[in-house]
């Protein structure tokens, strides 16, 4: 995957050899299943978390239970590790240049800056030319007023930082609706987005590793539930040209991006096959499970192997998939039959609570032939 | 797979719900991966080894450094565990049946007893209607001359405890050359064998639910160089009716030893498809590590389903694959690209020593349509 024309690697990018630590901040699911990929390509794993429960500590050699701001804390935290990522996009800033300081930050803190503010993000995408719903920064009830106007009815109003499964954001349906809208969400600095009727949405999960080569897996189509993602299914029912753009678009913010590691991109899919970026996530995406049961590279080995300085591996897909999201109490369920091609994964957290991501189940079909 | 008319579970055969702690004696690679795949399923691994350095101390919540005859250590293992199970198959009796009192220990301690001993792992094959190679119990260099009389030439000497890998045994040629290879491994226990001209290798890794349900992994083709496990290739190269007949008798094997998990049986295929049982292995089996690759559910997962009284997973194939194992300073070449289709796993040991096993690669082809 690297091109004969790929800049050689400076000593900071020789491959870390089995054997050598990576650092993890987050120590959720996701870090779980890094730290799981890391085992098995023979990597230790150090995370780093404040809560003593997460469940990733369960499968690591070495942990750090302090907060994201104990500069003590990291600097020792640092200094035992080879490279440095991360399993969630809200890592404070301050904490990511601290640490970018001491040893290699794979995505680097330019990555994180950009995917944790919505506007920042909106524009990035539109100053690389990648297509986004109509966007303006709102700051008082009066701009919005005149960018509903502007932007068209329904449209989202959303905080611009620390948004995640829904939270932050309010649709408004009515031009009457707006000043409530405001008042809710406001001080926080705020955005709003023109509300596109899509017919489906899709991610692609695309890693670029330190020598510029990017390797992307095939479209996911998802569907969500009160904002949570409930299913991604793959192939997604739709043309291999669009697959290919959104192929396409993926890796070019990835490069933009000056990007190391895995990055999930979502789309939404409009009438005739438009993609608009929706949001991109600076991390392994839970839109990207399904790679773990059908791929022969996985988003997680994909990650770690990009963050270590490693070529990529091959993202090729074995069979088709649906990845189903369990949360709450629907993961005591998992012991039971699940039938012919069922492949579950549970988190291991203690307390499931609704509406808390407690595992997923990849169910796997014959590959259909490519169209 | 479950059958209409299976027996009701007693209580103790309850499925052990997400959450529960397995412990597992052995901290090699096959109790490191046996972790990861418990980690996958949300469960908790509670690891015992004498040796601090194990490498399945690093994927492990919970751990015991202790000599495996240390009842102190041992009766506090099995009081923070559900459920023990073991990576390998020399577990000393004493050991497994002082456990086997305090908690349920999968497989049971018959299974072990049978295992550790090649005269009655023989013996239990026979009786079974297993075909096995030629085989006598030898005490004495006359009582070697003698058998070697009845059996013929070639033959092999084994001791009847402790060999693995090719320890413990003296191939004998030339009648001359039988006092030499009995005074070499004498005065343990020893039987002879004959030594059958095989066409090939092959192997069947299979799993028993505490219901009864067998599943099979299909059989892997097997090289191996020096005693030692080279490669493993699926599909083997033999008819659906020689696989289906390993298939048949790697399951009778199971029920017959009422046992609980994953068993590897090691098969000669000999010319015109004929089978005889080299060896079995109560444990997951280098030989299975293919099935991590391009199955629905693997060795590792269905072990761990087995042992918490889950019902089996979907053995089914999604791939061809061919498993080569990585000894010595072999490991090294991992972050290296692989090739299309390579999926590395090293096994994070610290000391690479030459024949020392540190890791293995699937490489993972289009699947060929069944015959």
């Amino acid at each position: 995957m690297l091109s004969p024309c790929s800049p050689p690697m400076t000593q900071s990018e020789r491959p870390l050899p089995p054997g050598s630590t990576i650092g993890i901040l987050g120590g959720g699911q996701l870090g779980r299943m890094l730290a799981l990929a890391a085992a098995r390509l023979g990597m230790k794993t150090h995370i780093y978390c404040p809560d003593p429960q997460s469940p990733a500590f369960d499968v690591t050699p070495l942990k750090t239970v302090a907060a994201y701001d104990d500069e003590g804390a990291l600097a020792l935290f640092a200094n035992d590790v080879d490279v440095i990522t991360y399993e969630f996009e809200n890592v404070p800033l301050a904490t990511a240049e601290f640490l970018a300081r001491l040893k290699p930050l794979r995505p680097g803190a330019t990555a994180l800056g950009v995917a944790q503010d919505r506007l920042a993000e909106k524009a990035f995408l539109t100053i690389n030319r990648i297509p986004v719903a109509p966007f303006a920064m709102i700051g008082t009830s009066e701009s919005l007023a005149a960018e509903l106007k502007e932007i068209g009815l329904p449209a989202v109003l959303k905080t611009t930082r620390l948004g995640y499964d829904g939270k932050g954001q309010r649709i408004i349906r009515k031009r009457a609706a707006a000043a409530a809208a405001f008042a809710e969400l406001a001080p926080k600095p705020l955005v709003l987005e023109g509300f596109i009727p899509f017919e489906k949405e899709i991610s692609v999960v695309v890693a670029r590793g330190v020598g510029g080569d990017t390797a992307a897996f095939e479209p996911a189509e998802n569907v969500h539930r009160d904002h949570i993602l409930k299913t991604s299914t793959v192939p997604a029912r739709i043309t291999g040209r669009t697959a290919a753009r959104a192929i396409d678009i993926a890796a070019r913010i990835a490069t933009a991006l000056d990007y190391v590691g895995v990055l999930g991109v979502e789309f939404f899919v409009l009438k005739g096959g438009k993609l608009l970026v929706n949001e991109i996530a600076p991390r392994v995406h839970n839109s990207g499970h399904w790679t773990e049961a059908v791929c022969v590279t996985d988003q997680f080995e994909q990650h770690i192997r990009a963050v270590c300085g490693w070529l990529l591996g091959d993202p090729t897909r074995l069979a088709d998939v649906v990845m189903e999201n369990r949360s709450g109490d629907e993961i005591g369920a998992i012991p039971a039959r699940l039938g012919p091609g069922a492949r579950p994964q549970a988190y291991g957290k203690a307390e499931s609570r609704a509406g808390r991501k407690m595992g997923h189940i990849n169910r796997i079909g014959a590959k259909t032939p490519a169209k």
